[in-house]
């Protein structure tokens, strides 16, 4: 059995080096290569994920697994090694069901897509990108058929990032969250707006950089296993139990681009920061889910970033920093200027109240094109027909409309948003819970201390990595199932003051 | 055949890109790892060496080989096919001939040598590394014994590097050349030296990456197409055809480190950068071998670099951005110092004159050990010994002697070091080979003009990548064998008159 074991770890590992190395490729390629590289990187970096694969889908793995199941029946439930063949018996029947051919299809129909819409969304060129779009729909559709006794079609795509989440269940969801959240919205946007032009002054890139690491250095994002650097879109990207690196953006004429984007980044490189080094190389060694990943992104960006009382410690730091700047506007003022809520055009832009009503847009979308209600054809008006129904307000164009997501052009249609929503209601489920826990956490970010919140988070969630499902994980953590009810707390609370409502 | 071949190109570049992918790894490593990420990226390197490995030396590919062999026939020599193959064929037969098992053996034996050499190298202990060498001695010779009817045991190691060389013909060159060489370096070292101390002064580190950075651009690298970053031990690495960087360190306290270092390894890079798109990604896709290489280095770090008509342009350049440190030192005392030539104690900082003789002492060092002339254990006083008799000096330590490169502790014992002194053999016959062709060479450097001679070696040398062994590339270029005579006649007129011989 152990031998078994080993050589299981030992080829589990082996293709787990290989995508690693994908990854310090993708890592390179978007932050210090040079143009002339951008050819013959896109073909390394297939290589690299098709020999991933073929590794990872080798039956001499199916046998071990097979060989192994009386060992995981022998353990309990939350044993390492009962997660271990678990977790991998799940993933590879995933990857075994799809051809390598289809595969091969749909990274290259992808990568393509990815070029025409990076083409097409300057010159708001809908019509360019329609065909590979209704590409991309079937070959989403072929994908999800892989996978047959599905409920919905949607099932098997929301399953690769969100697994065990249904459609019918995040409908579920959406559908209660958003009832609650449409007057919140009504009634803010109803209001005087914020004023928030304290946050667009000149800001030197150097030190927006310098104080947002000095931050993320009091979270306790570790550098010694760690860096962040510049890129387009900011991510974060594990390359090693011992390296999580992550990316940000600075806007010099706008403070909270790349201060926040540096905070959210630090979650999600936190989380990875925090697996059990036992688990690297192995599927167990990331997080859970991307509903759980985003929720630990969240958390730090907008429930202790976005807070007072973080402010009350680190804004006389940052009016240390910025003092032209920021010398004549108060903590209270830029505080809500942090907060602002509006109805605006992009996605990655939004306030945190309105963020959802965007997810929810494209996620009812991907259900829609899937089910065959809507043809790709029709995106362009229902995008503006829907956000004049949500927001108020009707995108000039299609670039800032339906264009402006990647997630569509570089993968598939299904599954690609629901994280971001279930993401916020966790966070605020998991910080209601840490809270509960640990009472002196408001107190100790007021004096810009996170070692009581961090330790809980790393206790709680993050050494786990990948060995229970994002459920069972909420379960332990909360005592019980996903609900909204903290999250619609939290904004109505913190709303409620800032706009008096 | 047409079928084939593309079938055996698709091979041959799946196992580039595994290669290149520990190549950028490697990179990563050596520039932006952060500490944490050390263990992991060691294993995920050896994993993607030895898959590289796997696919060259999968056996379709010397079948389709074989199948070839009429096609290649049908061919002129000199024809892009025909070279591919007889390329390839060289290489599959050199890498087939050696059992995975010993290669991943002698992989990790390396491994283990390297960590053990950074530890006694400063603590001094060459006792700590015996073990080490003998067994790195004992693999060294069985490697050689996988290419029997060598007429030296060297010459297989000699191979890999410098293929073509043999131990009897560099020792023949080498004796020529030190003939020569010992009667400069006395006359020299009998003299007053040169006076440097414009050099030791402080130069701050952004403005030194700023001037070298410069002149490189003059020369011709292609910073679409590369990039230079700070590394440790500096080195040139091929990416694609389309990213070939650099890397340099620099002292704060001596200007020639940074400087010279980022010329010397522009230098291999505008080779690598010029070699034809063609070959990217496949056996030709690099430059010739290590003594050609190295030459192109030295060419622009030493026969452009430290010359009088290139100071003529950059240094009132160099004055500007140094002003404090160099207003008061002309042209004349900056051409002494950086030409300074002494007895000195590491390799890597000697002068055009002296380096060869560190060489050449390694080079005899290799031979004797592979005889069983010389043991493992002799060596430190080997060292001292020979030290003394070229250049009159002892070393304090073994850190700073024997101990002082990493080649023995990194790789085998035999072929390291000959492609250093071929290479300062070959810089001077080609460049006199350019000068011949494009006599107004001298007045453009003179007036900071570097096309001519930069597309005269893109011309001649570049764009040839492997498809012609050196000895090949030397008779094409200069007409003749190689020769040491153009770089005798190099060294006496320059080192003549600066030290009026």
């Amino acid at each position: 059995m152990e031998a078994k074991l080993h050589e299981l770890k030992r080829r589990l590992i082996e293709a787990n080096d290989l995508s690693t190395a994908a990854a310090v490729l993708y890592w390179d390629q978007s932050t210090y290569m040079p143009s002339g590289g951008a050819a013959a990187r896109g073909r390394q970096m297939a290589t690299l994920e098709r020999l991933a694969h073929e590794k990872f889908t080798d039956p001499a793995i199916g046998r071990l697994l097979d060989a192994l199941e009386p060992y995981a029946a022998s353990l309990p439930y939350d044993a390492d090694d009962a997660a271990l063949l678990r977790v991998t018996r799940r993933l590879y029947e995933r990857e075994v069901r799809v051809p390598a051919d289809f595969t091969a299809l749909l990274a290259h129909h992808t990568a393509e897509s990815y070029q025409v819409w990076a083409e097409a969304r300057p010159a708001n060129d809908f019509a360019r990108v329609q065909p590979y779009l209704e590409k991309t729909l079937d070959l989403s559709r072929q994908l999800a058929d892989f996978f047959p006794g599905y409920e919905h079609i949607a099932d098997p795509l929301i399953d690769f990032s969100d697994y065990g989440m249904k459609a019918s269940t995040v409908r579920q969801i959406f559908g209660e969250l958003r009832e609650q959240l449409v007057p919140i919205v009504q009634a803010i946007t109803a209001q005087e707006p914020l004023d928030d032009a304290c946050l667009h002054q000149h800001y030197p890139e150097a030190q927006q950089l310098g104080f947002g690491l000095e931050v993320i250095k009091r979270f306790g994002y570790d550098f010694e296993r760690g860096r962040q650097d510049k890129t387009h879109h900011p991510y974060e990207i594990r390359l090693a139990s011992g390296d999580v690196r992550i990316t940000t953006r600075v806007k010099e004429d706008f403070l909270a681009e790349g201060l926040f984007s540096t905070l959210h980044e630090s979650g999600h490189a936190m989380y990875e920061q925090g697996v059990s080094p036992a688990y690297d190389a192995l599927p167990l060694g990331r997080g859970a889910s991307s509903g759980v990943h985003e929720s630990q992104s969240r958390l730090w960006e907008n429930l202790v970033g976005r807070s007072y009382g973080f402010w009350e410690h680190f804004y006389p730091q940052l009016q240390m920093v910025f003092q032209a700047q920021l010398k004549d506007v108060s903590l209270d003022t830029f505080y809500r200027a942090i907060n602002k809520v509006e109805r605006s055009l992009i996605r990655t832009d939004a306030d945190e109240v309105t963020y959802n009503l965007h997810v929810m847009l494209r996620f009812d979308f991907e259900l829609a094109l899937l089910e065959g209600r809507m043809e790709i054809r029709d995106l362009p008006d229902a995008w503006r027909e829907r956000f004049r129904a949500d927001f108020g307000i009707v995108p000039p164009d299609d670039r800032d409309g339906v264009l402006q997501d990647v997630h569509w052009f570089g993968g598939t249609i299904g599954g690609a948003f629901q994280g971001y929503t279930l993401g916020n209601i966790l966070s605020a489920q998991f910080y209601a819970a840490a809270l509960a826990a640990q009472p002196e956490i408001p107190d100790q970010i007021r004096h810009g201390e996170f070692g009581t919140l961090h330790g809980w988070l790393r206790e709680n969630i993050y050494q786990h990595g990948r060995k229970f499902t994002a459920s069972e994980l909420i379960e332990r953590v909360t005592g019980g199932p996903l609900s909204i009810e903290p999250y619609i707390h939290y904004l109505r609370a913190k709303y409620g003051e800032l706009y008096r409502l």
